[in-house]
């Protein structure tokens, strides 16, 4: 029922441990547990999910237990499982023979076979889901792309240049389409809706929708200001610099770091650079943010000017090969790339990988030393180069860390369960499409962190209410408010 | 045709000299000029403008001008007016007794007779005029409520605890009512839009759509990106410790700042203040703003728990009474108040001046000393406090320095002008209503300043635009976006 | 007996008004004041003082006559005399008919000429000064160059090259010796001992005791930490962007910045740069400055390479000539260059004054735009170069703005107090030669300025105390301790 | 000859790696080896070391052997070996049989007893050492404490109350009497010197030397500005977020810190969490040191008020019970307690752990969890409060995280390896007592640093070297300036 490698009692009990300390740091999960702990609304529901198997991911699982749902879960990405949460999580209060927890699909260091394998395994509840919450999309894809293929009668042949990824996904897809034919579209009929984490997620909602190909309602928890600003600035800011010193040891004061892309992951990686004593560059593509840059004191130049400066190349982009192999030849020897914005193909290491001569050596897990020739038109004094790669370019917060910390993704999560709670009790307003929360949870999440920050609100008077056109007790700001 | 105070060839001298210096400094108006020269898109636009009439508004006018428009202008705050510029602005190529420029009126100090009378005279085209450029909805009001007050036959009488300038106002419109009684009424009709400067004014037209009574289309300028978070946020981080300082001269290093509110003022003026070494609490209602401000470092508390902490408090609310009289008189002696939110309501000064023994003594031009009794119940050791306030509880950094540099003023009025152009040449795609200005005109605005500031921009290549769905010349981000 | 420009009452008046509000921010002269108020220690001493004529300074001045000394004043700066202080200073309890103050003679705007004589009048007590308050060391100067060509019999005459400040002060001495050509030699047997404010006046100092030139004790009130920590860079923190905001309104926000010397004042300048949100660039000639910047994030470059890429040029160095002509040739069109370091020699206008086609024009007081032809050796794109000069390369924070705020002056000055105390009260203690302050009167004047910024300590138990081997009640530090 | 636990060809191989890359990391031991390659100056030099063995120390223990000496070493803290590091060295050329390296006795969680037994080690010499190189001051310690018992003929009973250290030390050093008695004795007749790392050592030798008990020459390494500033500070910055992330991956940002302590370790501290995004609280008994921190913008308080308030109290403060028992009951239940100050007895932890009702919960290696019951005195609302304490209040960056980072320890660590070559080559002009290293050799420290920053040096002209009074190629700075 659950990965073998999981079944630990020890691991479990350490895993306990650290969700018991994780539960402090989330104050937004457990107001939601104390609030709802009579109500139960998520009897009923039947919750697949696809998120990192961190310990606060385990917090948010037991919050939706907490609240009547029941949960299968596995990783969105192939290192960032936390063994201990995992084997927590699925032993609850049993034992590795009889667990009573929920049942996880993860471990640390899958190959891409065994993700897919462990993905399709959170749809096998007797009824099948009738709720998704996704990180990246994944699950959302396999089903929609598993149904799709079903009904087409086969799955397209990835071209010779797909990426690996793509191929071992059509493979699945094959595989479950000759067990059993009509499986995703089966379970298609009874998901009500899906609740999407990330910008990447969610944009492939938003297109899925413009394509008239997204049958029910998805909300976009990302773009939540609690999770967006919160999230993906302030958890980069702690989780950034983690990732680096656990990796490298490498000092980061008076070295040169480059911020691919300077949206909210970039702002927070810069701020925790900065805080650090780096020299920060900023290189960008939209010029709005690159005037926020630029007014808040960071260098913006094009990439390819900046890339031979840096000690620390960061990509923080949520677009595709933003750092090319081109770039790679040019990097400083002893330069550190890693990336936090999205994929791992926001750095295009499968290029430079493909180069005569090229050499990768592990210095120790989620870290190598990749040497490349230097052409001759590089323009540079030397042949080759050699610089660091951090988690083979996937997130290296998750591969180097621990990810975000707690409190951020109690903001995060609060979301979720919302979200979760919207989508199943209050399905009808809900139509197929991408919707975001209102702000009105979002103010609630917000204020559900306060009291352990010790800061304290101020409470507009009636006049005041008036004069700005609110009610007393929110929501403040208009829709296009940008915080 | 102009007033006096400002027939002045020596001041319009000095005044040109200054805004040949800040042209220098606003290269998106520059650029704007230099892109339509020879277009003259706005020929035939009539624009009665109401905003402080600054060097910098110097420079919006002339490119309004210089794109062919008509000009008159009112100053939308009676201290902010620097007369060498309004002095330049109306001489233009001419002399005092042959002006070939601007007619403006304005001059710093005055009163709020003056105030509405100054108004009333941007409306003075032999045309009337055809567009309205507004800040803090001024002129929109004037022209609203006197064509309201046409149609009802007169002017309420405001109650005995409204405020002076709202007694002042309606008697303006009662004077224009019995000199002219149809006259709002028919420059109502020639109008075809208003583009709007600030939060203040943006709110009252989404008010008055709401109520059914804009009957034209109006362009929310505060909203761009490149207005809302460069003039509000950057802005003020520079303008801020300008006023204070030019007021004061009192260190802020090591001092206790409270900063009223976190919203976009709030943060370039915590910024501002932490970056002289001030310590900086925060008060704030609501509770997102307020977890940024915890979230950033700094200190959350009811302004009522930290008012009697801090050396400086600085309202930046956009509310009204956000520091009552029971603030003040809590206040540390010493203690510096200002205001740089909105209107002169944030901090109630009136109620304070209402108190039995308060006195006030004007230190010099903007600064005043007040001295307010401390009721016994207030439980503190003294019998009274005396503070100093700026600029009467007016826009401080207006009042007590020279507002946001050129730079700022360039991206919030490169919108304005391209709301202008918008209303002027494609009327017929604005519906009466609130509208903002798209993203495209957004991001061509900060394209426009990254130049000068040494910034260059990476491209997106065609596989990364189709990656995320944009086109590789943007606008690059969803509608929701918050940068 | 002082001069006519300052015989106003209504400019006293507002001097007066100054006075008092400077007084709350200069709590350790106040406390001074209080601790003296009965012992008068200073009853006899006849001080001869030369620091900028600033309203911080006639607090100090009245703390002086406080402890019971006679004070006679002069500015050690042609530009930084605020008129109304001196005004105060000099009606003190009288009217300009009959002044009970203290006799000052400065005034906003000296000629070279009028400093000197003004400087002269200071030493003209009826038994002479025996004590000398010095800021650069002019006074001192003064003093000992003029007993030298008193022995000497005449004053060597300036070379060709030498400035125009030299040629002046030859000058000056020629009068004295002139018409009294014993007047120094016999003033000198009356002094006790100068306290000096600053980095180029102590450096004088030790110069003048090495080479067997320094016939009194010399207090280093400079090398204080709560003088060269505070003033230097806490001072030069808020009195630069003042400086700048007052004379120039230019944004510095997203601009690059050029500190030429990262000491305490430089440090001050970068700090208050970035906190505005700029992109320092620092230049030094010290290896471990340098790596100072480097480890706070500020890129390091050669002013050479660096002066042609910023917006600001703020010398910071200490030294003469750091920016030279062939560097301000090099300046982009519009760059805004001041000089925060000592004296006005640190940019080295005088030489590009001499280029051919130089021309200087003034914006305003203290503002001038100066274009250099720019040669085709410079490899630049552009004939010229046209840049703002701010004081004239004099000290811009004082030129410009109105110098250091009270509460930075307040630790220096009274560290200023103390040194005349000690020179005064404890004469036999000091030897001629150039001596520290002690630690403990250090950590007094530290210990005076907490109170105000609501700042508790704790205290060492003497188990805590025996533990790092100090007293309970200080000093704290060994003689090396850098803090 | 070494410890069986690092005889291990893999953990060596490992440990070989991460030297290498450290080399990178450490430009100023690098450029140490190139410049005397072929000198070989400490040819002759027989170093006993007792300094953290980390990846670091190697790098400088094999920059020692590079330049001619004989090393063995062990480490001066249980918990700070890298076991890997101290195989790589040990093994150096060689195989486990046959180590061709540096003898090392140090692994990882030492017992009091294995510490000094192998502290003892690094005397063995077959003809003794004739330098010393410490870190804290153990290895002297033990050297003059052995000799002084030799001649005392016996060791003094520590008292009841001492602590457990102090017990074990007199047992070794009585172990050591009973089978040696005169071995110290002749050991200290070879030694030229030694020269010490830290603070904590250096106070231990000024107070040897006030006493006459130093016979011989002492560098104090410390107080290099390239140590002091550098290590101290930055170093701290680096290594005091990365303790903390590792040890509790809990939030920073948001979150209150009481940083005890604002010399060069507490502002290290401070601006790390800062930079996080923390709101830090400073205690001091330093009014300087407390007047700095109120003017970077960090509230001061008591200790004592602010214990109660702080989610991070991390001593800083080279003293002793800085936190007592009775602030340990007040703090926040989860709060989180470390130490990056000197010794472990900068938190009182002793004390706490004999209160009645004490629990100690490890909950990974060297992070526990606290219980101690909240007597009713403290007026808090609770019996017990729970707290997190890292290293067992030993230092937390060298107990959870990896030390330093490469780059500071190569500022140091050059420090050290001048050091070692001025006692060894210029033993005449240093006699005993404590010496601080030359400001040349300060600024050279640092100029070797430069270069791998990309931070380029300003030369003085000899006319700007003149104006100053210094040589062209420094020492720039007098003796006495702070930096």
């Amino acid at each position: 029922m659950f990965d073998h490698s999981i079944k630990d009692l020890t691991l479990a009990a350490a895993g306990r441990h650290q969700i018991r300390l994780a539960e402090r740091e989330m104050p937004g999960l457990m107001a939601l547990r104390e609030e709802f702990a009579d109500q139960r609304p998520l009897a009923g529901a039947r919750i697949a999910g696809s998120l990192h198997m961190t310990v606060q991911t385990a917090v948010l699982i037991e919050t939706l237990t907490a609240l009547g749902a029941q949960v299968r879960w596995a990783s969105c990405n192939i290192f960032s499982t936390q063994d201990e949460a995992a084997a927590a999580v699925v032993v609850g209060a049993g034992t590795p023979e009889d667990p009573q927890g929920v049942p996880v699909f993860a471990w640390k260091g899958e190959t891409l076979e065994e993700y897919w394998e462990c993905t399709g395994r959170i749809f096998e509840f007797a009824d099948g889901p009738n709720l998704i919450l996704d990180d990246g999309g994944d699950a959302t894809m396999m089903l929609l792309e598993g149904a799709a293929a079903e009904g087409a009668g086969g799955v397209a042949e990835p071209g010779e240049d797909a990426p690996e990824e793509a191929r071992v996904f059509a493979a699945a897809l094959r595989r479950s389409l000759e067990a059993e034919p009509e499986r995703f579209t089966g379970l298609l009929r009874g998901v009500l809706g899906v609740s999407e984490e990330t910008t990447t997620g969610v944009n492939r909602l938003y297109r899925l929708a413009e394509a008239g190909r997204l049958p029910f309602p998805a909300i976009n928890v990302n773009d939540s200001v609690t999770k967006s600003k919160f999230d993906n600035r302030y958890g980069i800011r702690h989780s950034l610099p983690d990732g680096l010193n656990r990796a490298t040891d490498v000092l980061m004061g008076g070295k040169v770091a480059l911020v691919v892309g300077y949206g909210d992951v970039g702002k927070g990686a810069a701020e925790a650079l900065r805080g650090q004593g780096a020299r920060v560059i900023v290189s960008e593509i939209d010029p709005i943010c690159a005037l926020q840059a630029a007014m808040d004191g960071f260098q913006v130049m094009r990439t390819a000017d900046a890339v031979g400066l840096a000690d620390f190349v960061i990509t923080c982009s949520g677009n595709t090969h933003v750092i090319s192999a081109d770039h790679l030849v040019r990097l400083k020897p002893g330069a550190i790339v890693g990336n936090v914005g999205h994929f791992d193909d926001e750095i295009d290491l499968a290029a430079a990988a493909r180069l005569p001569g090229m050499q990768r050596v592990e210095i120790k897990p989620q870290v190598s030393e990749w040497t490349l020739p230097v052409p001759a038109e590089a323009g540079l004094d030397r042949a080759e180069t050699s610089f660091i790669v951090l988690s083979d370019g996937r997130l290296l917060n998750l591969g180097n860390a621990t990810g975000h910390p707690s409190f951020v993704m109690s903001a995060s999560f609060a979301n979720q369960v919302l979200a979760q709670l919207e989508l199943f009790a209050r399905t009808e307003d809900y139509a197929p499409g991408v919707h975001r929360l209102s702000k009105e949870l979002d103010e609630k999440v917000a204020r559900l962190h306060l009291g352990s920050l010790g800061a304290d609100l101020d409470e507009l008077t009636k006049e005041q209410a008036a004069y700005i056109g609110v009610d007393v007790a929110g929501p403040y700001k208009p829709e296009h408010y940008r915080y």
